[in-house]
């Protein structure tokens, strides 16, 4: 079956981006969007990327190819049992996986969900800073227990992603807690630790400040649900993260020099087989 | 008194880089180096920075107007002593201030000491590294206690580096573990923790990922002296990051929205405040 109808519920970053790029590589599609917020509406419609912009679910037709739920994880899973018949295959690109795939296996009998995540984002969000070229190069995850359809992984490809697959849900959740959840939380506590003005700090600041807490900045909604959704992978890593802090304080502490330069060395190990890992690609 | 005859000693990533700024920018100046490492030596040739290349402090002359000490701060402070009467001011560029600081005012009886500090580096060192742009728009820090003269002030304005003045060498490593050492620690922690292999978490990892940990990778003999020296602060950061770390995950294990709110805001609002400085120069 080729896509030929795709609608995206909503239109913000993740979703203005794509009908940007899809509009534009893929001009056969029908690409429709809805969007429930008036203002981020009309932003859309200056994207000149969709045909029609829909204000609910309900008014959208009921026979799209792939409807692709381009909203934060609770909102997904809240519109899941609208979409029900609405399309043929439902596609999300939430951060956090087991609770969408839960609900997906649950409430979408009879249709094909394919659950997924684009590797992509910006600190700002909405419309305005949707991006055709957003995905290029980015990771875009499926799981080998949802394999889609050729039809899909191709539309990911046209959008410039590379596809990648992990065993589940968990699995999923469990990396990004690393990669993802965990390391904004990193920057954050970079953030908050210290006892000078920040103003102050930034008079004698270099760039390793300035690239470890650049996530600090990110808007805070999204994050308070991702990593509510993601809490037991999320508290495990923190645990590890604090536990690798404290060695580092209790080796300075004793004046223990070799114990200070093991962990340095773990650290440089591990950060070194990922860049060679990435590299090879 | 202007500038006429400069001593780098140590030739390598700093050494190197203000050799090639200055032979191109000031090229009135006499300007030679002392590297002790062979290696570094005949590589510091091929820059074509420095006039005379001496094999040791005490093989070069004694009248040089600025002796700038670029080595590493053991180093530094060991060679201090072998500097009495080689240069009329003696300027050190370490990233820790207080025991360099200690040691210029115990030892540099009758030469004039400038500590200080440009905010510039690279996970590679070595002359080959070295860069004239490196100080290009970096903060290059002097202390309120010991001011250098206007000749030097102007050298580092001619790097092109921004002259940002604090009270004094306690003051300046309590900054510097805030805003470098404790981030370095940060990089590390966030390398560190998870139970996934590095080569698989590359393969879904975002620019969160590579930016975060980036630091990682920095070679370890330079971090363990700079953590040393700076041991106190150092210590009282990590204190207070592990103490943020900590609250994020009780936050989430209490189920406390609104407590990972406030401290997603608080980071938030730090950040912030920090890159309003810096976009105000």
């Amino acid at each position: 079956m080729a896509l030929k109808r795709v609608l995206c519920i909503g239109a913000g970053l993740i979703g203005g981006s794509m009908g940007l790029a899809l509009s534009r590589r893929m001009p056969h599609l029908e690409l429709d969007a809805v969007e429930v917020d008036a203002a981020y509406r009309e932003q859309a419609m200056t994207l000149s990327a969709f045909r029609h912009l829909w204000h609910a679910v309900e008014s959208a037709p009921a026979d799209y190819d792939l409807a692709v739920l381009a909203v934060p994880v609770e909102a997904a899973i809240q519109l899941l049992p609208r979409l029900r018949g609405k399309a043929h295959w439902v596609m999300d690109v939430c951060s956090v996986k087991r609770p969408v795939v839960e609900a997906m296996d649950r409430l979408l009998a009879g249709t094909r969900a394919v659950p997924s995540h684009p590797m992509a984002g910006k600190a700002q969000g909405g419309p305005l800073a949707a991006d055709e070229a957003l995905f290029e190069g980015r990771p875009w995850i499926f799981l080998k227990t949802h394999r889609p359809p050729g039809e899909i992984e191709d539309l990911v490809v046209r959008l410039g992603a590379r596809v990648v697959y992990v065993d589940d849900a968990d699995e999923h959740d469990r990396r990004m807690a690393e990669v993802s959840h965990g390391i904004h939380l990193a920057s954050q506590c970079a953030a908050l630790a210290g006892q000078t003005d920040p103003a102050m700090l930034a008079e004698v600041a270099g760039p390793a400040f300035w690239d470890v807490t650049r996530l600090a900045a990110s808007p805070s909604e999204f994050w308070i649900q991702t990593l509510e959704a993601n809490r037991d992978h999320v508290i495990a890593w923190l645990a590890q993260f604090e536990a690798a802090a404290r060695a580092f304080r209790t080796a300075l502490e004793r004046k223990d020099t070799a114990g200070v330069q093991i962990l340095l060395e773990e650290a440089r190990r591990r950060r070194e087989r990922a860049e060679a890992a990435r590299t090879k690609k």
